[in-house]
């Protein structure tokens, strides 16, 4: 399984049909057991599976620290579907059934308006008070997470989230048809190195959703950079839990939406 | 609650730094009962709540028929959540148990791989041979949906789906943080005229999904045509169900990945 499908594709332009072989995103089921027990059904893009389920498992506080999860153990797929089991370390105990997701969700979130914030709160490390990055950085860094989206390059179809220190050193990308399976993927890459993240900034090419916020937060992330546009709700989330977030970044200028004490305008 | 929620931002570009206020697009939480008993909670934009509702249950098959359902019931909301209850009809009995969804499901399908495929084949209705359209019609029509995205054009952050009939007549358009949930409320807005929704283009604003291609063919909509990339196995579905799927729908040309004989190329 690769990020890339190839598909035979008719291109009609300028008035001209050819037909061609086009590679597109490639979009996967995968299921994931927390001992066992099916607690989730994702779509995403096969690759870095165990990443993504440490991350999910991670940002979805299923476990609390990268070491509850003993192992991620592939087991026989469906149909051509992953699926894995996650495996818990010994002495862990956490409710499946708390867990479980029914198969035919669609997005959504854990509670309800106000209560969703304070439940997040309550998950969501203290943030950092650094990184302070300077302005024109967090428009190179996205430049920089552009340069790295291969199977974006391939395909123009497939969302990035990518990392760096508060100098700009890139610390990873991971790419995934889903926002935030990238995102789940980039946060169970980093966090065997340390947890919470810590100083840092994560940049993400599309919309800043609640739930984006919600994962960088619980991953201890205080720096998120989008694309696009960031929603109501997740700023409200960021300005409650501490988290800067910048919202269309990109070249000539961004939009600070909260504490915009870690981005040092140079005034 | 609007679609555009009014925030503070900060505005850096060129090296200025200006306070401004900006729009955001509003996402909220809504929850869904059927008959009492919560089956989901979306994330979506408020507004058009009844028609998200009637959209949902009819393409993730909790109801057949618009009729099945016999109202959507506006509930107190909690702590500024839309809740809503789907009374169905008198004689309509359907399995609350099977749509419940878990509180903190992501993004997923419904059943894996190939057996989704098929899932999907069993709910949705043949769909019609046309209509044909003209391939620069197709061009023009993603025009017409951007020109009334009134939501997009004041928050940058809006996904729409807009309906024409096979002649190019605007049939309807709606917007959503999410892409599914514009697509609900497009098909919850047109399914009362018709349902199957018959001979008709759908254009969307970004990626064609599985998720999409399900909730089309389930609606019976036969031309689906997107902005961006179209995932593979939004293809895959749309070649087994007879759904044409054209995407990179820009100025210039497009991609037709599945059943081009409804585009007329002039060839």
């Amino acid at each position: 399984m690769s990020s890339s499908s190839p598909r035979q594709v008719v291109r009609i332009s300028a008035g001209e049909t050819a037909e061609r072989e086009d590679l597109l995103p490639t979009e996967e089921p995968v299921e994931f057991r927390l001992q066992g027990v099916p607690i989730a059904v994702l779509m995403r893009t096969p690759g870095h599976d165990e990443e993504l389920a440490r991350g999910f498992a991670l940002t979805e506080g299923i476990i609390l620290h990268p070491e509850e999860l003993a192992e991620v153990r592939a087991l026989p797929g469906l149909d051509g579907a992953g699926r894995y089991d996650l495996v818990l370390a010994e002495g862990i105990h956490v409710d499946e059934e708390q867990f479980r997701r029914n198969l035919y969700a669609t997005s959504s979130c854990g509670v309800c308006g106000k209560a969703s914030i304070d439940a997040v709160r309550v998950a969501a490390p203290p943030l950092p008070a650094g990184p302070v990055v300077p302005a024109g950085m967090l428009l190179d860094l996205v430049e920089s997470m552009r340069s790295v989206q291969a199977g974006f390059d391939a395909t123009g179809g497939l969302h990035a989230a990518a990392a760096f220190t508060g100098e700009g050193e890139f610390l990873g990308v991971r790419e995934d048809v889903g926002r935030h399976s990238a995102m789940d993927k980039l946060v169970g890459r980093l966090s065997s190195r340390r947890w919470p993240m810590g100083e840092m900034v994560v940049t993400v090419s599309g919309r800043v959703s609640f739930e984006l916020v919600q994962k960088a937060a619980v991953a201890g992330i205080s720096i998120l950079a989008g694309v696009s546009a960031a929603s109501s709700l997740a700023v409200d989330l960021a300005d409650e839990l501490g988290l800067t977030v910048a919202g269309f970044v990109r070249p000539g200028g961004f939009n600070l939406y909260t504490h915009p004490h870690r981005i040092d305008t140079g005034g």
